[in-house]
């Protein structure tokens, strides 16, 4: 059927289900039949969420009920010289925000970090996790499971890696609270953000458990992996990567780009970002890292919901020998260059700007980069904040001694 | 110059600037420049990030250094019934992801949901809160600001509200670290989101709190905000909306629909969101809250990054009586009907579906009901994942039983 | 019956049971009756426990099931300046402990503090809490509820302070999650510490509740109080007394008696008490302020598991003007010079170093000035903890100059 | 000298020092000397602090500054039985404390434990810590001194084991934020609670760490060990031991002992102490775990302000198949029976009371008892606490029944 009223009209007879029209019409017809009855039902137009620019099939492994598309303004800051262990050389970074002004300040850090011979970045730690929990009869049979398992990794790890090509099992450690278990499993997961191939992999570890010990599973995930909460365990122990991007920028240029001090940059850091976060009871010891990381993960087809944990962030900012020394480093970054939103057309281009669609060479160079870069943009986003403040302070200041 | 490659040689030989280009022609010849000269930074293609549907000056509010516009898929989950305050009836709820099975689990979810009658949803708390730092000389000094401002706070109201049409300035809390003091103003701002307005406001207050004490303004925010950080005071205080949606599910329904019993799913909610949240270190205390505010808040125009607080949730479920009450409370939800992306074509359309595109009547309902909308899209999301759990649960307690 | 051992005798035959001696005979009997029953079960000998030095009866409000008392050695540091609003002067402070070096690390930090011209303290903000949690229906009742407590908090202030001869009930915050609402309720109990009083009458005012609203009272504490857990609540919102006390040294004072330098101290504050403790995802951003906190809390009759949230405090370290300035802030210090421990010979003496035992004048003064020599032994132990890793620091420095 | 007056009288002429008399006069004197001036000072009289029954020099290690001792009524509860892995059979447990009424708590669950059989109880990870912090030049050298770690670990046991006789390195776990490594080395240190021991274990390792790599020491704890502050690591990760405790309770022990019902009591569970303290923002899930801990760290020597990460704990209370199961999750207690507080006489006679005074066979075993009889305890008091909030829940579900 290639009419969408036609196919509309089914729906509303009852003949046809609102969430199956793609048995009955190519995906782009259902999308617009579905649009025509959302448009009836609420009194809504629908005319620009349908005028989307790629085939909705291409879709299909992202939305179920699609009526079209939500278009998220995109554009880039830099070029900006990434000096990674997976990139290396100048770059622009593409972020996708309805947030006015926020692709200004992050040009003007990544102009600044230029100035001072680019940014440093590293991934410290890498692996994705699934903690599946077990209900077991008592303590005794925990603290047995917990020995069990300490003996039997290598079963498990058999197990986990029949399921995958790429991923690699790294390590598991148990938790106990009563009379349940959590496993946390975590993976090398090369180049994927890796929460399908973790979940899959532990699926059939679990199995394992579960025939070899009287542990019976409750839930695949028992909510310390922890995904798309934010919890200590990954700000601690960093689930996908854990990347640190810092820089070292002259005073000068401090005082001549950013019209404040070192010393005010630090002092605002620290009064905001260390001890004000510490007085909210945070996760999170930075000014706006967030920011960078939604908008660059709508740019290249993250899951947006992981911008949860992307947010457990440490900033640091310290006078070095009179120099401005700024860090960012983000415990629990968990992003992919291959799978999920990244075989989306606009999100495939949005990789491609900075030269990381697909699989990496070696396996995990590509998603590595992609980390590098994000913490670079955050730590650009950072400076640029600290230092709109600390022009302020310091004119704020320039008064107060004019009085 | 309407030229986009005349444009893109003129930045490459230095005549004009990258982020001016909107000075020099029309915003969608800017953008093209832009993408020309990215392409050949690159190697990138960007003809579907270049394919969007509206005039980019459309957009000048909400990105600078525009290229197009990443595409988010987006569908319809629904329509499924709401008793709020704010709002009543059937609704379909729109979500933009690039996760697929979201909208498929959410939509078995909302159809439980109605076949239990609907779901409940109350704001029970609001306000948006802007928290700046102020210096003062020691703990004297603290101490007597903290006094000040309890003695004062007309004044501060008076001085904030003159900045703003709509906003009321709700209270302003102090806390006190060493020589910090920080104020955390918390302010009705109706339909809006307000993040903005509070800005504003606060820095108006602050400028009194300057020239009527001793302190002296570090930064407008302190981190005690705490805006797009994962914070306590924000899990335990709220920010935006507290609301809350719950339901009570019969035993059949429970049964017959999502092929688990009661008491499954409220054992899994208390071993997996309660527990394991809990020996996780976690603020959110559910399974995939985020994703539902994620999607929702790409499909209606809010901003991604405030995800993250958006996160702060606790799920419950119990049996009462044989039946199954399950609830959702989001002690943060930062949503608007009016300004910032609300503008955009796409995603007006998306919040005209839900009926709550621009100011409420009385102000603040449409704000007000989007945020119910919300808690009812995570409460179906809760639902059905749980299910899925109990379900397979179930079948593994029905093997085991046949062992 | 005045034989120890004929009691004991009684016990084992089944005529007597353990923990009703004091109905037999005096309490010392009964404790030496028990003394006899737990060596000859265990095979200890408890002659030192057995040789208390106070009339048994005099701890039976704090004990039951006596057998003696754990003698913990008691020292003094000081004397140090204290300029605080409820003390002025010089005083010793009292510790009680078995850790070595402790009293030594700080008594020179108050040597170091006096030099200075000693320490300003000042309690800003105060209250103890107690949060019942009750069971709505659902959440429209829960807002409900909400809106009926913020319309007749007077209601219930009526029935809390009917109560009690000296508490006040400061204020009443509500905090839903699904059918559970938590009311924070929050009063000024003067020199007590007050959790009894708090108790008391908020199981006053939760009556009222029941019998005005649907609501019914789950637990009288719902854990939002919070009371002996380590919880942001407090950290954030505080409990018992939130006091801060600072000292601004002369440089040549960190010099010449700390042997280290302003800056080393605020280094190495950031990155250990700041960023270390942000890492860690903790409440507590100080170097070991708990130490200061139990032990004076031992020897001046406070209750020890309240050493928890004693310790959600923050340390801060900055050079000013090239001088060191040093702070440290308690969010939730509760301390009483009336009732419970305070009563206890030992613990009475320990108040009277202080000049502080019994009710103060006004009302609140001296438990009061208790927490500011609280807060300035935790300055004094900060101080000397942080020069002592500051002085090997510098001599590592010298030494890697030398190298 | 052994006239305290003459000695005070040095002291008061500028002779002597306050903290030095123990060089001129046995340490009863110097005590003695000591109440002197602080009598005079504060106008208090200390004859019960001075009334102390063991000799001043046996504290030496324990306390400087002596002035006396602070004596806490000391009781025990039960005999209670234990089924552990380092501990098994009746036991009473000893606990000094001031606060009325919570041995008799305590003592009721002990009663009710033993009607159902007993309580299981396990250590189910061990390893003190001890965190110092080293500053890179910037994340290229933080990334390499990770990378080092991992490699050279063996070196790192090497100097770290030469340093004790019984302690052993388990591993080392490396966090970066910015140019701060912080490197977690957890140790096995027996039946000692193990700070020292870990401490000059990892001096040694970070000589090592220093003489071969590029890092400077900055502080030998940076706070992610954590000791003595609440934090996240600790709850997530365990420090000292972890331990669970659980227990089965008959339904009719339930309701014949408690008055109550498995139902009623997992319900207040759930709502008190999972879901409340998740909205408070907690570490501590429980009632008052705290109170146990820190009675019985009174009690057996240990160090009182390590009651902050004692109650890192989780209590659960299910129904399970109409009984009543009942568990307490200790993530960090730590505890010993050799060194520190140990030696001093009361204490080590209330390790004598539970049988574990001194080193275990095998060496670590006593300890691990010890940790499994506090869990016990705290089991007990939770118990307890949940069945009086259930049995006036009760009688006020009866009374609004009879409404």
């Amino acid at each position: 059927m290639s009419d969408p009223a036609d196919l509309a009209a089914k729906v509303e007879s009852g003949d046809l289900r609102f969430h199956e029209l793609e048995e009955h019409a190519d995906a782009d017809t259902a999308a617009a039949a579905r649009r025509l009855l959302v448009e009836e039902q609420s009194g809504a137009s629908l005319d620009t969420v349908g005028d989307y620019s790629f085939p909705a099939e291409d879709a299909d492994h992202a939305i179920e009920n699609m009526v079209g598309a939500a278009q998220i303004p995109m554009g880039v800051v830099g070029p900006v010289t990434v000096d990674g262990a997976a990139t290396s050389g100048e770059t622009y970074l593409p972020l996708a925000t309805t947030e006015g002004a926020l692709l200004a300040s992050v040009n003007r850090g990544c102009s600044v970090i230029d100035a001072a011979g680019g940014a440093t970045a590293r991934v410290t730690k890498s692996g994705m996790t699934r903690a599946p929990v077990f209900r077991v009869a008592d303590v005794a049979e925990a603290e047995a499971l917990v020995s069990w398992v300490r003996d039997n990794e290598a079963q498990l790890r058999e197990a986990a890696e029949e399921t995958t090509n790429h991923g690699e099992l790294l390590d598991v450690t148990p938790y106990v609270v009563g009379d349940n278990v959590y496993l946390r499993f975590r993976y090398d997961t090369k180049d994927a953000m890796g929460m399908n191939m973790a979940t899959i992999a532990t699926r059939a570890a679990a199995d394992v458990v579960e025939a070899e010990t009287a542990a019976s599973l409750v839930a695949l995930s028992g909510n310390l992996c922890s995904d798309k909460k934010p919890a200590a365990v990954n700000a601690v122990e960093g689930r996908g990567r854990s990347v640190t991007a810092d820089v070292l920028i002259p005073r000068e240029v401090v005082e001549d780009r950013l019209h404040t001090t070192p010393e005010a940059i630090a002092e605002i850091n620290t009064r905001k970002n260390l001890v004000g976060s510490a007085k909210a009871g945070s996760l999170g010891f930075n000014a706006h890292v967030a920011n960078v990381v939604a908008a660059m993960f709508l740019a290249t087809g993250q899951d947006a919901a992981q911008v949860v944990e992307g947010s457990n962030a440490i900033t640091t900012g310290d006078v070095k020998d009179g120099d401005l020394y700024v860090s960012v480093s983000l415990a629990s970054l968990e992003v992919g260059t291959v799978g999920g939103g990244t075989k989306l057309p606009t999100q495939a281009e949005g990789l491609d700007i900075v030269g990381v669609r697909g699989g990496g060479d070696p396996a995990g160079a590509n998603a590595d980069a992609l980390a590098e870069c994000v913490a670079v943009g955050a730590l650009a986003g950072e400076l640029s904040l600290l230092a709109a403040l600390g022009s302020r302070h310091l004119s704020s200041a320039h008064e107060s001694l004019g009085r």
